[in-house]
């Protein structure tokens, strides 16, 4: 295990990009190919089975795969080799027909959409489960009232519900992309040295379909060596998921400062803790979320960049992505994981958040002041109105409302009581509740609705 | 005009992303606002006509905008200061509904969906032009054999429609996906200050919801203040998109040097001419088409790095999508719409194509050779066999046939009539056709097939 | 002006870059290198003189230059050519002379040089002032005590002034970085089109190193048009600066949180304020530097992208600097020009740095606690009794002191006396003031000193 | 050994990057703190001897560490614990000043300086000796001629010794970069939970001291816990460094296109060779150097946007650094091991280099003839001349020589030996051997020159 898996990393993740992992992708697409062209009739079944049965990872040393590969630019050169060695050890005859119309590209960018679609069905339901959690926030907490903030200003009374809401809605979104995705993505890669699959003759889209069927996956409509935009997407989608998982992570931390308290990662032995510091509880998935969401966008940029790849296949940039892909996987998986256990038990201080809306002696409620008397006096009068009383109010720290009950502009349109509900959070929060239905709905729903469509 | 605009942008998109254009669509949801609170009864029909009369971006002075949103903060804010001003020289009444209820991302985000609607409306036509183009020269060329290159490197042939139908491959997908990302991304932005809606007190949702039928665009769930997931995608599938276009263009660039000779941008008066050397034609389209996809690949990651926002609406994060949003709009659009005109009237030398076909001295025919004497000896001897005959040719500047014609290995299992069959490079393209089929049939359908689905 | 420039940047810097500046640029090369040309006597004196005279950009009319631009794929080539036609309305003669021997890049490199040089002449002067700022900052809180955060938590007092001299330690070394960058970058650029100079045939040496006495540019080793470091190193360290200005923006805006409160941009008319929330006064600046710390790193990266420049001139990733390069000067001066204002004017609420220090009922005393018992004891066993304590304190809501002294394994070494030193901030903050005095001396020293030499 | 380790890496370097010599670099921190407080006289001796003699990484389960780490959010806390644990079973008043006054950044960051410090021992190195294999090149090739080529174009002769020339220029100046870089980044890191040393009382900056030299690395002005910059300036000058390899590789791999065919990768028993097509022989090197100038610009980003780190001690962005950094430095090194062999053993094709002056049928010589005639007839006027002409002996598919010698224009002015010496390539070399000679005086003083001071 390596020594900071456990503390980015997604462990069930992990293993599917493990080194024997990608030697297992590419030999399944050799046992695959085997059984297809035997299905069709170009190798003996004989041939297919001998092969099939030499297609296991643990027959392989990785080390010197390792270092063959590093002389023949890819790993699959000397994998053919050493698997045509296998095979001949016990039927020559099979030896013949290992790897037979294929190019290497074919078993790397096929064995990665194995471990591809391996990861994705791991990711999908754990986007589910924190969606579950994040729905469950949103209901629990639709009239839990907190302090909104902008610009990392107290803004306005919202409730933690809706802000769950918020972070639930961007993932439903997640959840429609990723399928869309996934359609474009999981499918093979077969066309032979310059993609025509000419080593095939006649036979080659009949091989081409059988081997799709062999392995589940979708037949392209051509091969796509030089055109990667189906990898590409994947990592621009785990890119984007991994921008709101550090959204999420980023307000957990704000709201989980010392000053603010309203939030916490849930607490564990040995969790957070510092070296020196005994008082120390550290927020140590959102440390974890949020190098995520720094690393991610620049390895995104990498394999957008790589996309320049030259003629027939290309140089440089196909190689590239070996090592990005997984490492963008990975990253994003291990970010979600440790995110939704996060959230699955985040402790929510329901005191604090009501104790915090009062601490700008109501200047959150000067909006609300503003409205009441705008219908009265004009929009932009109230605002320089009331944004008067709110410097006075902070000059002489006293509380916003008592400054309002002595200014005649405004007790001439306001009541006493009219100004007590107006400093009420739970009485400012507009649509709140039916946003988070909407969200929830969709939630529900599996995809986010269109209410009024375009005409 | 920018001094480099003609050269990397399409003008028809930079007039979508003026500063004028900018201010436009803030005014637009302004008046739309005022019209649809007018319609749910909130604000009177005479105010919103006498706001919505005032919302042209001509009536505004950009440099006092611009000055002021310098304090400000963002430029809603001067904007609708000098808007509630205008509307008061004439009608004090209808000053006071100004922006009512609404904060001034709500009229950033949505003027600038508002653009971006625009700009999809010209990009979409314009990739299906390019795929017109492409799905001429795939169909023109389907028989055309071509060198096949791979690592940089003669390696089989191919033919130049299939090129052509892998560029359009592509470009198909491209097309798929943002039809899907603008059902995402062309939503209204309505919430004001903490996305409550607060200030429109219960109406809040009618008012959303006439919002987005005066501008003709999808009530989101809720509002997405904080969540910039919708416009992040947009980025992310227009810098697939340009990652194609630079694929393509390093195409074009290789197969348009000097020693290669077999494609060109077409020809023109001061096109391409150098400052000093005479005899130069530069391939100009390439080079701006390359650029684009060494920016937008950085301008991209920006994005990514910037969905880490902040509570209810963030700092600083926002703020960086403002300039970078129209940047990789713009140079996608503008390597779109140069590399479009190019495709257009490529010039292609196929009588070149065929001499290259020639100059591996038959080496290129070495797998055909191969493949025919493998299902006699077994992939790898045949493998071994005909790379120690490719040696010896190169060694001794001798033509690959000939050398293989003297070698009783295998002239034992292929006749003289076999090897020259084996040459002849149009007896070696496979299911080239049959696959350029495939692409331009999903091209005709709008959209990739799925042939073989998944079980 | 552009209606997000004085949001976003500096117009000092702004000016330096507009098209009439890139244009004046190319032309002082020009210039210059018909001046040089004649000192060695490759022309006339008349004839430099003549094409000096037309070295104006005002004689240029940009939009046919734009125009121009796209088909020849450079702004040089068409300058060239109306510079020559405008030379030879007076003079027919000189007119043979423009541009002799150079090829368009030494104009457009060159000219850029030109720009960058008047760009960091006015950056270096701009750190020094938020240098000294930063310097005053520290020196005037030296003895100001302050919560130190760590992981987003309280953790430790602290000075302000340590703060402000860790922001200062940075901006120390980014001046000498600088200093070392400009040696590399100011340089001619002259080797015409392929970089050996052969169209001025033996005289090529004596031109360039002429041309570089004209400009006060140094002359390189030989042409870099195709080694892109020198103008690449530029984009780094300034995107190193923009990292520091962006943590200096984002330690401003966590200090100013409503919860906080500790630190202030300063105030001004229209300063911060919102389109909708009376009371808000927003961190402008903070949201702007941290946008550029956003946006820098993805540009910088475009350039290093972009050096994978081919043979003797490039494509595409030359063209790829040229809007890139301005646009990282732009917001890194940006930024440092609006960060150094708001530094130079920051509000400091040295009341409420004190009363934070109370928030955690003496939580974060609970390190010196433990050292004090640590050396009685051992830090592990203090480390576990210490955090106990923390945990009863927070439990029973009471200060950490008072759990304390109600302990008798604490009592056994700690008298009454000890405990309340150790839980004064002004008794423990170490060598605070020492290293302060450090950051001061080498910033006044003008570079980061080493104490203590490697051996 | 990782399956794609020996074909990106260099193993040297990846053994200074290994889990153990992560533990290792931490403990060595931890040595060499208690050795310093010693001496300082905080720590018995006796006690320093104890805890550095458990300060082995092989005493260390990774695993254990990895697991702990994910709760503790990093590895140096569980680290600490075990190294307690460990003195301990030994030395029970030794025990107690394990880590004593140090934060687990403390520890992490210096380990992190010794390993990098020990990297950059390795590439400092191989940098040179790239160099030497450049300047062998230069010096050999110093009168070959070849073709320039720009924007993918043949364009005039130059030679292969201004090529590598050219290469070596600017590796040159990375030297001198990594030479300045190192003396910011190779320093401590001690400061204590929040930097000021407080646990350490007034013995604080003499720990520091003896600490800088017991690990013989410079004492820093101030702990730099927050501010990045010093690492990430080593990111930057390695991302200037691959940018300068990828472009070599680059310029290598079109060289040694099939059509090209100038310049070979050294060739070698299973080197670059097709798992399909026995004719192979691909360019490994240029495809893992390349796919590293893809990677390492993404990486740098990341670096960068990290920077923006909170506080005293940030959340996420330093986390984010520890699997980067060494990427980075991984992807450099090896892109530079590899390419320096291949350098070193490049096979150059002296013959083919003259053939292909001749593709043109003299258009490469356009510029001297135009240059020629410019001295007569004015640079424009000649420049429009050859280029009709160059136009004519394309579609006649003549010698421009034979198109010029029958044009009464040039005839005029330039005799038939004139043009003969015009067209011979050796006539047309300017200053390649000065500009060569340059650089390699600068490759030998170690440092680029300044020839001509700026005034």
């Amino acid at each position: 295990m390596n020594l900071l898996e456990p503390l980015f990393r997604w462990e069930a993740i992990e293993d599917l990009f493990s080194d024997r992992a990608r030697v297992q992708g590419m030999l399944d697409f050799e046992a695959a190919l085997a059984r297809a062209e035997a299905r069709v009739g170009i190798i003996p079944a004989s041939a297919a089975a001998a092969i099939a049965a030499k297609c296991r990872a643990q027959l392989f040393d990785t080390d010197v795969l390792a270092r063959a590969s590093a002389l023949a630019g890819n790993a699959a050169i000397p994998l053919v080799k050493q698997l045509t060695a296998l095979v001949g050890n016990d039927d020559k005859e099979a030896m013949r027909f290992v790897h037979w119309g294929a190019t290497s590209q074919d078993a790397i960018d096929t064995g990665f959409v194995l471990q591809l679609r391996e990861a994705l069905r791991l990711i999908e339901p754990e986007l589910e489960r924190l969606s579950g959690a994040l729905a469950r926030l949103a209901e629990e907490h639709r009239a839990t009232p907190v302090v909104g903030r902008t610009w990392m200003q107290q803004a306005l009374p919202t409730t933690f519900g809706l802000k769950a809401a918020g972070w639930l809605d961007a993932i439903n979104r997640h959840r429609e992309r990723l399928t869309q995705t996934r359609r474009r993505a999981e499918v093979t890669q077969f066309g032979g040295a310059v993609g025509t699959l000419a080593a095939l003759g006649q036979q080659g889209m009949d091989v081409a379909k059988a081997l799709g069927e062999e392995l589940h996956l979708t037949l392209p409509d051509m091969p796509w060596h030089g055109q990667r935009d189906r990898v590409v997407e994947v990592a621009t989608v785990l890119g984007l998921c991994t921008g709101t998982l550090g959204k999420i992570a980023r307000d957990i931390s704000l709201q989980m400062q010392t000053e603010v308290a309203e939030v916490f990662e849930p607490a564990g032995v040995a969790r957070g803790g510092s070296s020196t510091l005994p008082h120390k509880r550290n927020p140590v998935t959102s440390a974890v979320v949020l190098a995520a969401a720094v690393r991610v966008p620049g390895l995104v940029s990498s394999m957008l960049s790589a996309m320049v790849q030259e003629q027939e296949r290309g140089l440089g940039g196909w190689h590239a992505e070996w090592e990005t892909m997984p490492e963008i996987i990975g990253l994003a998986a291990g970010a979600l994981h440790h995110l939704t256990d996060t959230v699955s038990g985040l402790q929510i201080d329901v005191t604090r958040m009501t104790e915090n809306l009062d601490l700008t002696r109501g200047l959150i409620f000067a909006e609300a002041v503003q409205m009441a008397l705008g219908s009265a006096m004009g929009r932009l009068t109230a605002h320089e109105l009331v944004q008067a009383a709110c410097r006075q109010a902070q000059a002489e720290k006293r509380h916003l409302r008592e400054v309002l009950e002595q200014n005649a502009a405004v007790t001439q349109h306001l009541a006493a009581e009219d100004l007590e509900r107006l400093f009420d959070p739970m009485q400012y929060l507009g649509a709140a509740e039916n946003l988070i239905d909407r969200v929830l709905e969709s939630h529900s729903s599996h995809k986010p609705k269109a209410t009024s469509k375009k005409v």
